[in-house]
């Protein structure tokens, strides 16, 4: 389900060397934010409601450079992302979408996650004492409801942004901000920047942003045609 | 126009020892939110529009031990952070109106605050490389147009979220939890702690948040009798 998000077609490969359509300028860009992706910290939305924080979550983790997310669909409330907020971040990233919150934690365990549930319980670690040098993935619960009963028990931990006021819990599009920021800077700080794409990853993933990159230029020489 | 935000009444001296009305355990979590308090760290707000961000960004003050949200109210858009976001949360706030950026910069200069602007520019300081040991107040600007022109020429510096992705800003409520969190987990980190009040400031938010406690319990009872 990879491949730009779940609104976007799947990229083609029938369009020869891309690079040739693109400005010196426009692939430094893609370049560098290739340079800065990860596939080893990544984030689930599990059975969000609002299409307000779904959208000011994405945005975050593609500003971030979080490249994959992860999203169990509420059947109550189709997945889509208020635009405006969003600002069709969506198609720099790889969403991937899961009916059940199982499905989704089969995949990220065969891929090697530890999975952490945001959640405020009796032992649950603080964000600010999380290590992320290991593949590692963030989920968070419903707006209303929080965290299910299905990941509480399939998740390996639970953590919590630590709160010092009669408000027990941030809305999630601040609750995922202050962790992913946290996240992203402890790797900056421990690691020496965040980004680790394999040649091959970073190699794909180029080819890719240059095909939506090209594209993107397309439409605007179109509209300017108009 | 401090006093539990603007919404709600001025507090009254009217109640006598309000401590009797109000169980142990409501007094301990009073007590403990306000050995967490400070007014050494704030936040600006310089005309929003969109309430679903007023009310997450003054939910995240609270949560976190932010005592004072500095607003300048959009003449096109008034403050009315959405009630299901903040949930009731600005009442253990003080919220301060102006009509200006000026205005607010005046009272805050006065009382000793260096302020810096969220704002995407050359020369701005990266989040991570601030220090919260002096009176520091953050200003967020519009979701739009951003900081104005009155903020830049008025703050002491300006600062940035890094940013590694296509989006090269934040959703503000999401700018403003990273913002925020790292302030905070840099206090606790450095200083040992992020409350900070005066014996006599403290004392004083107590029996405020006593009185608020009293008042709603009372409002439990009556709802309760109905």
């Amino acid at each position: 389900m990879a491949g730009g998000g779940p609104r976007y077609e799947k990229f083609e490969r029938d369009v020869v060397e891309p690079e040739q359509f693109l400005l010196d300028e426009r692939k430094e860009r893609i370049d560098r934010v290739v340079s800065q992706r990860t596939r080893n910290f990544t984030v689930v939305l599990d059975r969000l409601e609002d299409n307000f924080n779904m959208a000011a979550v994405l945005r975050t983790c593609e500003s971030m450079g979080v490249q994959e997310v992860h999203v169990v669909i509420n059947p109550d409330a189709p997945f889509i992302p208020n635009s405006r907020v969003a600002q069709g971040c969506d198609k720099w990233l790889d969403v991937h979408l899961y009916k059940t919150f199982a499905e989704c934690r089969e995949h990220l365990k065969g891929q090697g996650f530890s999975l952490y549930a945001s959640a405020l319980r009796e032992g649950a670690t603080s964000l600010y004492s999380l290590r992320f040098d290991t593949k590692f993935a963030m989920v968070f619960g419903n707006e209303r409801f929080g965290v299910s009963d299905d990941v509480l028990s399939g998740v390996d931990g639970t953590f919590w942004v630590p709160m010092k006021g009669f408000s027990q819990s941030l809305n999630i599009s601040a609750a995922a901000s202050a962790s992913i920021s946290r996240a992203i800077a402890w790797r900056d700080e421990h690691l020496g920047g965040s980004g680790d794409l394999t040649p091959d990853e970073a190699q794909a993933l180029r080819e890719r942003f240059y095909l939506l990159g090209v594209k993107q230029r397309k439409r605007l020489v179109k509209a300017t045609q108009r």
